[in-house]
């Protein structure tokens, strides 16, 4: 389906405002959800005048972490394009990705006698990792020419890029993890799947064997242990795929990598919601498409805090009017998962969704939540299809077949 | 899920009424869709016992030609089976399209000293044209054995079949456009894209030759350029699919074509819906499947005339108890696209859609109209499905394993 889009688009003057609340979609405490409990009353109005439903981000049942979550509203399909936790990783601590890196998470750990006695180096503080992540930096800057960049994480969790100075063979990072998963074995060597990813792992070989000697007097954090090789997956970009030039509006570094990751501008973000979009109206008229990603509602649904979660929908709700004044062409109101207080993380449910256009019936749902979108025009409809439904209300789409 | 069906098929005498309203589906002026403002006692009525929804032609966001609409309610995935441009030309003229035929649609245009200066003839009145087609049939019945077929269509337009009496390969119509798409340029030679389309190449480029020489003397209308060369593609037919003998009701060229492509028959027939009704009473019992084509809808939406498609359906309204006093087995009422007035074209929007039989819920939809069809037990579901359904509601439709 994704060819037969890239067949239809044409170009025009349209603005599209994708509207991201992390892990809006939530589950009733006292019979209401965090959507329900909130103080909605411009949320609630869009919702009567809008194309409404629920989308499911993968599959039924399937929980998604962010980067499926993102890669499915952005209109790619989850199961098809998946991002490595390299990557991942590396996105989350703010690292920018090529095309010619390899990304590994790492462990701290604590070695001893050439077995493992801790896997985490006793999950040592944040600052120790720093420190000794800096010490890494300064004495590993490459290694037979591959670029190595370190960037320490929270407690014993680091990311590591080896930048390759050429394009990589696809399967190059298809390298087994050393960590043997188990405390009293010994690390294992980087373990290549295939011919290609031979040189890598035997780099990855020299880059463990040069961070035991840095860190060999550091203690219980000692020695690495290497996870989840990964490189970028080829994804045609938003202006490939949909003819868009698109503008990540994002303060969380990861938000913006899977932004980057699709070819979204996505510069550097500080402040709160009613910044980042002071910062979209300033760039309205440069770009096409707008990914407004608002992270806090996530944030609190993941702590289980219920209250925090609807304050910051309803916090949300007072700036929608400042989105509206735009008048885009299109504006989508909806987020990449849920994250249920509740159960304190992501779930499988289906997230709620509004579209505003010219060409939508409206009338359907007398608010915005998870129970009244079941009654909207959309229905529950598979993520990736929010893209297409977009660029058709933007009418950048042209018709298909005689 | 098609070679599924056809493994299930039984057969029974049983009726089924397959209503296509061109375009039936709107959106809102002053609130109110089409559907919504005509007056529809007869629709509603039946949409309070049917089993309701909405079907989505292609996908979401894909705004349907006539082409893949209605091969989408026959039952055909229509991304797999695309109708080249030339046959939908050649149907919509009222060509019979065979299995051993390339079709090309072409344009009459002005040349000189080998240099294309107007592309489009200067869009010559349409009597100009048939005046011109018709020297064309009688001077070029057939080259190298290969008949030649001439119709012309509205200004600059003409049809073109070259039959080939014997079936061709694969692939024999992937030749390249011979226009240019800009003026002050050459026109090109038919380029074959494969082996097996060069004959066809070779003896589209005598046709052109010869036509420059009936032309050389009609001032602007001196040559052709042609577009789009396109076969049948390999449809199997109702009664392979579905085991149904079905007879298409239909006034207007292109629908008859297009249910030709998939076997039905189809009568030439003119008049009014009341006309085609009575008609289809004379049939009753001569077929399984009636393909009533109710054209005029569509036709008021692409003018923007919304209270024109309006009294279409509230036309048709009239006239339903008429196809209900047959007591089919089977009766549905849908569109092949959306054609709102306000978007005077096709568009994206899913489509209502009723089934009666006596195995529907009912009780979920108190009129038939876009909006209500969303609360319907049948829910939004891909037009490629309607047929199953109409199959098993007619009870054609054996258990799937055991």
């Amino acid at each position: 389906m994704q060819k037969v889009i890239k067949h239809l688009i044409q170009k025009n003057d349209s603005k599209i405002i994708f509207t991201v609340l992390d892990g809006l979609g939530g589950l009733p405490v006292n019979d209401k959800t965090e959507l329900e409990a909130a103080t909605t009353p411009n949320l609630d109005a869009l919702a009567k005048v809008s194309a409404c439903g629920l989308h499911m981000p993968v599959g039924y049942g399937i929980t998604p972490g962010s980067g499926p979550g993102h890669l499915g509203i952005f209109g790619y399909n989850p199961l098809e394009y998946q991002i490595g936790r390299g990557i991942l990783e590396a996105l989350g601590l703010g690292l920018e990705v090529r095309k010619t890196d390899i990304c590994v998470r790492c462990n701290y750990a604590t070695i001893k006698d050439g077995l493992i006695t801790d896997r985490r180096a006793g999950r040592i503080p944040t600052d120790h990792n720093r420190r000794i992540t800096a010490m890494l930096s300064e004495h590993i800057k490459q290694i037979d020419g591959v670029e190595i960049i370190f960037a320490a994480g929270m407690e014993h969790r680091i990311a590591i890029i080896m930048r390759f100075p050429d394009p990589l063979e696809p399967g190059a990072a298809d390298i087994e993890d050393t960590d043997p998963q188990q405390e009293g074995k010994a690390p294992l060597a980087p373990k290549p799947n295939n011919k290609s990813a031979g040189k890598v792992a035997a780099l990855a070989a020299k880059l463990l064997e040069k961070a035991g000697q840095v860190l060999k007097n550091e203690g219980r954090a000692n020695f690495l242990l290497m996870r989840g090789f990964s490189n970028m997956p080829h994804i045609p970009t938003f202006e490939e795929a949909f003819g868009l030039k698109a503008l990540a509006i994002a303060t969380y570094p990861m938000y913006r990598g899977l932004a980057k990751l699709v070819g979204m501008d996505t510069p550097v973000l500080e402040g709160t919601v009613e910044d980042q979009i002071n910062f979209l109206k300033s760039k309205y008229n440069e770009y096409d498409f707008f990914f407004l990603h608002v992270k806090k509602v996530d944030s609190y649904g993941e702590d289980g805090n219920f209250g925090g979660k609807a304050d910051r929908i309803s916090e949300f709700d007072l700036l929608l009017p400042r989105l509206q004044e735009l008048n885009p062409d299109v504006l989508i109101i909806t987020g990449d998962h849920s994250t249920p207080a509740l159960m304190k993380g992501h779930s499988w449910h289906p997230v709620p969704v509004m579209l505003k256009s010219p060409y939508v019936y409206g009338g359907l749902c007398s608010v915005f939540s998870e129970r009244e979108c079941t009654k909207g025009e959309l229905g529950i409809l598979p993520a990736i299809n929010l893209m297409p439904l977009a660029l058709a209300n933007a009418l950048r789409l042209k018709k298909f077949g005689a």
